[in-house]
């Protein structure tokens, strides 16, 4: 490992930890009612994480943000999953998770993570935002914060990250994306520099566009009815999460903390069968959102 | 194709038919409350198939049986997906999944099916019981009726299939079975008419225990954590189907009928964050019936 490659794993860790206490500070206010849990873990093979969830608040039905940094070396089914014969790696990752409890408010997901196997290291991360019911103005604020995250760093990021997220976040078997998408990008190599100032920047900025939504929808009234199209769309999101999130199957094939992996699984899901939404009802509106497209 | 594995194609495809039908009117009346909605469907490359569901009623939350009959020529992705040079193909099946509302009434699953690839012809199946709270005379009274079963067309055949069931229905990630077991097996070849007589006994005693065992269960009060704890359950078998279990993986890939493959999923599920049961609680018993042993 070279020294400038230790100094990142060390800085990228140091980032991530940080990010983590504040982020759960300012969700912990957000919901205004309970505090984060925290359950710290270490792996066998090196390293460890560090789990918190926040259950059953004012806002979060369920909130999750988890970092972790294990290295050593990859045993066997973990070098078939990844390819390539190195053995040697570090990874440092920032993970959440927040499942509101009102359908009036998006799902949120994050993850930022820097990797590095023998002697190529790189960046990787994203966010995306899983509404259940359509407002326009939610998905444009998201999608413009990003935007602007993205351009104070490189113009060509936002394009391309947004398109890998509609890539990324898509459900073959339904033909729907999981949510209105975001941005997400798995090989900032290069610059490493470059990478990292934009990880931090992507980290401090990650609730700011949430937080403007959940706001401006905790306090709109729903129904039972839209509560179970909210259980219905979750059911999606396990679909995704278990069936094709390369993190998830990775974690759980290389024996990752159960747990921590699949905190981000809603509280409640449901599956109906054949469910369709009524004509020209909010639902049928709703479910034209999860067609990739152009937001800005 | 021989004119005799023809022949069983044909005979199959009637078995699972009549059976499908006389299992619907056996559980409506069981239910008590509701009918099965029908959905015929067709694949474009032959075949196609019915799907039967019954919803909300007064035993059962979400009750599925379905059959399908599908034939033709296998695809680049089926082909990957199972190996092996042969294209031709028919295969005809009857599957069912019982998700009852009560807690104290366990989850039946069934599936039986007649492959044909090339020259080569098989059944398959079985039937495994999941259980939400522990009784152990349900338990008894599912292996005792699948052994007598079994013991009717081989002595061999309930010592392996439920051995091949436990190590079937079984959830790695979380060291855990799906359910108490049953019978599993997928080489039934050789003699194709002993193999037809034992799966045809199969599905004519399909639900005799399941229908003792709800009829004793099925008035048993129940509290709101014991449905929470019965939504907790239901999360591992969305994590099985979805992950691990091999129709349902292979149906997805290869483009089959969504929302006939996952009927099987529970109509609420649950995750929460690191639950776990009370020490000396019913709950912590149940955990106890999750390891695969001899229950007879």
């Amino acid at each position: 490992m070279s020294a400038r490659a230790a100094d990142l794993s060390d800085r990228a860790r140091d980032l991530f930890s940080a990010e983590q206490q504040r982020i759960c500070d300012e969700l912990s206010r957000l919901d205004g009612s309970k505090q984060f849990q925290t359950d710290e873990w270490l792996r066998a093979g090196g390293g460890g994480g560090l789990t918190r969830i926040l259950a059953d608040g004012h806002l979060f039905e369920k909130a999750g943000v988890n970092t972790s940094a294990v290295w050593g070396e990859l045993d066997d089914i973990a070098l078939k999953k990844l390819g390539g014969s190195e053995r040697d790696f570090f990874a440092a990752g920032l993970s959440l998770v927040l499942h509101p409890r009102s359908p009036m408010v998006p799902t949120l997901h994050a993850n930022f993570r820097y990797l590095r196997r023998g002697a190529s290291a790189w960046f990787g991360g994203g966010s995306d935002l899983t509404p259940y019911y359509p407002y326009r103005e939610d998905v444009v604020e998201f999608h413009g914060a990003w935007k602007a995250v993205c351009d104070r760093h490189d113009v060509t990021y936002y394009p391309r990250f947004k398109k890998w997220c509609d890539e990324y976040f898509y459900i073959p078997h339904r033909g729907e994306a999981r949510g209105v998408g975001g941005i997400f990008f798995d090989d900032l190599a290069g610059d490493l520099e470059k990478g990292f100032a934009f990880v931090a920047d992507c980290c401090r900025n990650v609730l700011a566009p949430y937080i403007v939504i959940a706001e401006r929808r905790r306090h709109e009234p729903y129904t039972e009815e839209e509560r179970r199209f909210q259980f219905f769309r979750r059911g999606r999101y396990v679909e995704f999460n278990l069936i094709y999130d390369r993190g998830t199957s990775f974690g759980l094939a290389t024996q990752g903390r159960v747990e921590s992996i699949l905190m981000s699984l809603p509280p409640l899901a449901g599956w109906w069968y054949a469910y369709e939404p009524q004509p020209h009802s909010r639902e049928a509106a709703a479910m034209q959102y999860f067609q990739p497209q152009d937001w800005l």
